[in-house]
């Protein structure tokens, strides 16, 4: 235990375009050092694909979408019913000790939900005390929007990703290839 | 022509860790989409490896390494002449329309150099000129720290990627695996 080195916890938050895009760039650049890398998303859904699926498939990494969209599209108990299996299959994925990189995608929304109560199903101090239980060595990164504090306060990087200009504002939906 | 959707120029800068990474998980994206991509990387050199660099030579993701690292390894004619010739290599590589995403990695870094001229090698405005006429459909990323405004101003999305925390600042240096 004492020889690994420390695994590190990312934080990638903001509302800007780039959290789960960069976080998806480490998984392929940790693949390419023979790592083992699994990707959790908390809101996305199975029922939709992405371009990145598509590549991670063939390569191996393992990603799981466990979520039932945004909140606006699906009823409270359809969302913390999702939540409470990501959460239960999360920490014994984490826990297993098979991953050194594990990505939490838009773990942070899911944490600063307020339209419904999920401390229940998702209790931040859990959260907590699965980056500060992790197995020695694993990185663990976090994305999404409004990162919770005490897990910033809890994390080795933090990167707030600002939107200074972005083309929806010109009526431009999102984009195959670039977004999904 | 006119029947093909408008390709988008995107820019992420700031001072944080992301923008690269960010890049790298487009490039993935976009090739889930059976898009044809391609990487010029203006700063790195290609004497280091990277674990980005060996999963996408297997998915068939072109990139090229240009550059001669950054201004305080090398000479300023060393800089120029890799500058001179990564901007050449580009623009016919842009507009040889082959491409339907192409990533010009760390270019907002080689347009900020102050250190020596730049401006006879990789001039702004052709750049300018670059991200205006690139062929119809093409989406352009450019990344690096302190983007030049007039790059900003014609892009269609940027995001500026802030540091709010770094584990550099505990003593540990760049991990393998995560950044390189």
């Amino acid at each position: 235990m004492a020889s690994k080195e420390r695994g590190l916890c990312l934080v990638y938050t903001g509302d800007g375009k780039g959290k789960t895009t960069a976080s998806l760039g480490l998984a392929v650049r940790a693949t390419g050092r023979g790592q083992r890398v699994l990707i959790v998303q908390f809101i996305k859904s199975p029922q939709r694909t992405y371009g990145e699926k598509i590549i991670f498939d063939k390569l191996g990494i393992e990603m799981h979408q466990t979520g039932v969209g945004f909140t606006w599209t699906k009823t409270p108990e359809e969302h913390r019913e999702a939540l409470k299996k990501a959460w239960a299959f999360t920490k014994e994925k984490v826990m297993s000790g098979q991953y050194d990189v594990v990505i939490l995608d838009e773990i942070h929304n899911a944490l600063s939900i307020t339209k419904f109560p999920i401390d229940d199903v998702l209790p931040l101090q859990e959260v907590l005390e699965l980056i500060e239980n992790r197995p020695q060595g694993m990185h663990l990164i976090l994305t999404g929007r409004s990162a919770r504090k005490e897990v910033i306060e809890a994390a080795d990087l933090v990167s707030e990703i600002k939107p200074i200009k972005h083309y929806y504002e010109e009526g431009i939906p999102a984009v195959k290839g670039l977004e999904f």
